[in-house]
């Protein structure tokens, strides 16, 4: 069964990061899917959270969102409906989460960076886009602040990439694009470090329940696609892989 | 390394299920996961949201929420606070995923079953607790349905369950307490169907990120947690498991 | 007129009062008034609001609530109406209004406890019931308070129960249940101290305006029915009434 | 113990109700308890609530608020602060209920009545100068709709007034201005009928509990303000009281 | 074409302005342009808001509202919706805006004024009735804090004043009612200096666009319309035009 | 004095209209005004919001936002303090009046076009940029109805543009940025059609108060610039100025 975009099971959408996109963040980003489009914004503030001080430790966070228009049927905007949904409320912490896994909260020192992943145009694996590439922003500001000496170490351990994966018409395929997305019986979305290990497995039966067998499958094709994003990620960066 | 409890690493805690715990609900369980307690009520509506109507088809959903203290520190009341916190939105979605997939909404005929899972005292798995619970609640409001005719056929497919697994102190546990879950360097929900098929894998890399061979133990785990949670719920209902 | 329980004109639906229902909470009650069941939570807290910071005296207030379910239809939640209904302001002011008139604000120091009332199932007299069993969890957290010597005094001066009393087809009856509570001409909430005296009267003409013979009529039966329930109370609390 | 304006215990403050205040409204009152003005509005519309449709019967329920700068220091407006805070609530709440109590709904057939109480200048007793002119500008909302032919029968069976009384200094005083109200051991608002009913008895232990000789001293001074009132009421609409 | 209450093109409605008008504020008018009332409120409150903490500079800021029943067809509450509309908002800025063009800040010292201005009721024109009557509150707070001294200067450099105008079936019209408002193509507000600098100028074209001509037509009849409101204010307080 | 940037005061910033920006929108352009860059999509509805129903007529508006990064520093999202500012209103409502003023709502049929104007980056003057960019999205979601035969007529009755216009150290200058505008002493936006007429002034004394020559200048200035802007919209969309 060919994929609308004549790739292979395995293959993800060309895959583009534009560095310096915005001209006041610290680190801003332009990453594209395919068709899917998000601006990643790294702000540097120095202090964290109330919860946080004194402890010598810094903060990474991030808040998702999408543009009324960046879908094919307008939404409204949850600013206009005074409160996030559910969906933006879940992506954000998942960011967040994800880019936590990378960073050294004592080489950052008590300084915090928020990742803002603004959706400017969706067509499927959004949230991965955001993670990989809020990773390339994220480092573009650290580089940023150490450049004006404001960490005591390197607070980058690590690269964080994500990918969704999901079986359709009972096959496995790699980075589904939205008219995939919406006929996937199970859909997963996989973050990884450089490294190669697990930092998020989310997987949900849209349809039918799934076998161990298809889990397997899917994390196989996960584990290669995040490898590939992670080099693609370091290419943008001018670092060694 | 002992537990604090004195459980094996691939123990339950004491589960209880207690069923008709409220009057007016037409399905309502008391689960107990060890020191958490969350109350399920099953409401019957008839009719679906705006957007299914005329589809001959029902739904599910369910709304999640802590009382302010069934924690350790007090919360504020998020009808105070006047929003709703992310955690719940993200936990109340988890739950109507979960249960959403024993469900034929064919045979469920146009009509609303809402699940609401208040923790009345929390102490670690509070999410899957209410899954579990929430399952043997939405079969007592089915049965309730079938009695007065309400639906064209059987709504239940399966049986759903969850539970929760981590690594803590480099070995894999079953079912954390709150004591573990704080400690714990991964954490994993699970949810599965009675006939042992995934319905919803969540694990997050809360330390440092972990491997295939951590997952694969992680999932061996959790299927053997839900199929005993499945046995208890079977014989709750007083149906074969 | 028989009632439909079978209970006299002036006698109560059978009382209990559990201790200690929650593992965390400084004092924790499940009161019952018949079918209606509120969970009380004491929570003890160093400080004070701000308006009342360098007094050197303490604070109680209370918050209530309805759980979705706790009632025959359903009711959204606040929380996700995103605001508080004007009846859960009322019943919450009222709650820790009625409270602070057994406490010695100095006797607590600047220290103040937080009473939660939490409704799990509604049958009618969910306030009196609530402000009966917050005064029980209360003494618990006071009780507790004392113990790690926390006050300079003591803070309790005396105890307060509540009770409802209402006109049914021209009859004064005590502690009316939901049923009763529909049909009420007259409605009348009465919040007494352990020695008799009144904190609050608050009468409502439901149905025809009443006159000053039915008032007096409704507060002999209140006065008897908050006797007899601070007679429970001290019995649950083990002291002498 | 004289009273700071030179008043008797047993005296209103000057009332004025000044009719047609504004030229839009369907009634509208500016009420006058000394110096405590309330700007009081009536809209008629046509139709009920929704839970109240095909009925045959109306409605009538009221708002009230206060402008900011209405008392000594300013206080927030609620529409600023997103949301309304408890006592608005509940004085809402007592007004449309009191009102209530002289509105016959079948006479007023499905149409509603809506008073919006507003609070332009605070002196103690805003709640029950808002019912006593609230019920003028019922009645001229009540004539302009008979006059319009709007109503099945007569919706007025009776008039409502309204007034506080307390304890200041262990002596009973009627009708309390702001600096009385403040140092009130006890306050008590009360609702009655032209006729001499009870409609509301609110009455609030401030300081010290109260026992019921001081509570039938306080109804016996309410009954004789509220009675003044009426006749007040009376001879500003020009029908005999 | 003669106007619906005889005035000439060029003609203000009759203007008051009542000083003193509520017992607690810092200065307080009700200003009346025809049949719309407007209650302006000051409040002097000693220090800043926290971005101008530490400049020796004051503030001065205002608040708009319109009462429910101020306007024809009752408008529900901004309070009750839970937000302020986008119409409150630019009107409220723009007061301020207005006002403080006559503020010199150093003078003030680290004070605020806030200026609420309330429409009562409504017949065109609220928002320059607001100007024009929160001057002369503003001079009358500013007087009560030179009294105490509590200004290093003279805060107050010159007056300000607004008048709407509009062209109404071709013809420039001053100071629109609402029934004219309703019917004109073009509406402009403009607020000026006692000294006639233009200190807001808002055209806006509501049916067809307008040329220069027109525009030039118009600030010429709104300069001489705020040149005599100004002499109206100057009158009221009791100076020196 | 030098401009910043080298401009002559007369002299707009380079201005990029980029169509076709946005997959799903009906209409969709990036416009920048120098460094700053507003993504501008139209949506097209069937149908009019329900005060229109029934009249044959069409609707317009615009809703305006800004990423949190777009400008120097981040600003909270509307979406998480869950409500929208008095700017942000302010110039969705300026953006929907002004572009209504080139429409026929009868030859737009009973339809709805909404423009979502998003600031990516801010450098000045987003809100002229915005209706500027707006009318191109405008024109090419026109186009795509009449090519699906949507309109009964052409419901482009001519252009709009918009610019900024300012005094800065006494020197009128056209399309101010940033750093120019926070220096401003007089500020002006004007909207103006392809024929030269207006729509919108707004004029703004930040500083001292202007007088009549001074807006006679400013509306010189703006009026050149608007018809540079008009045959930059010409030119990309490919029709005669």
């Amino acid at each position: 069964m060919a994929r609308i975009d004549g790739r292979l099971p395995d293959q993800l959408r060309p895959v583009t990061i534009t560095r310096d996109w915005l001209a006041h963040a610290e680190g801003s980003v332009l990453v594209e899917f395919g068709g899917t489009k998000v601006l990643c914004a790294a702000t540097v503030e120095t202090g964290v959270p109330r919860w946080r001080k004194g402890s010598g430790l810094g903060w990474v966070t991030a808040e998702y969102a999408m543009l009324p228009r960046s879908t094919n049927t307008r939404s409204d905007r949850e600013s206009v409906r005074g409160k996030i949904g559910g969906r933006t409320h879940e992506i954000s912490r998942l960011i967040g989460r994800s880019l936590r896994a990378c960073v050294d909260y004592k080489a950052l020192g008590e300084n915090s960076i928020l990742l803002d992943c603004d959706v400017l145009q969706a067509d499927g694996g959004t949230r991965t886009a955001a993670i990989t590439g809020a990773y390339v922003a994220l480092a573009d500001a650290v580089a940023w602040m150490r450049k004006r000496r404001m960490c005591p170490g390197d607070p980058l351990v690590d690269s964080v990439a994500a990918v969704s994966v999901g079986i359709v018409g009972s096959e496995p395929l790699l980075d589904l694009d939205y008219s995939e997305d919406v006929k996937a019986e199970t859909d997963m979305n996989v973050v990884m470090t450089g490294r190669g290990e697990f930092v998020e497995v989310q997987g949900t039966a849209e349809g039918a329940p799934f076998d161990r067998a298809v889990l397997d499958g899917l994390l196989d094709l996960a584990a290669a696609g995040c490898a590939e994003l992670t080099r693609v990620q370091a290419e943008v960066l001018g670092v060694p892989a």
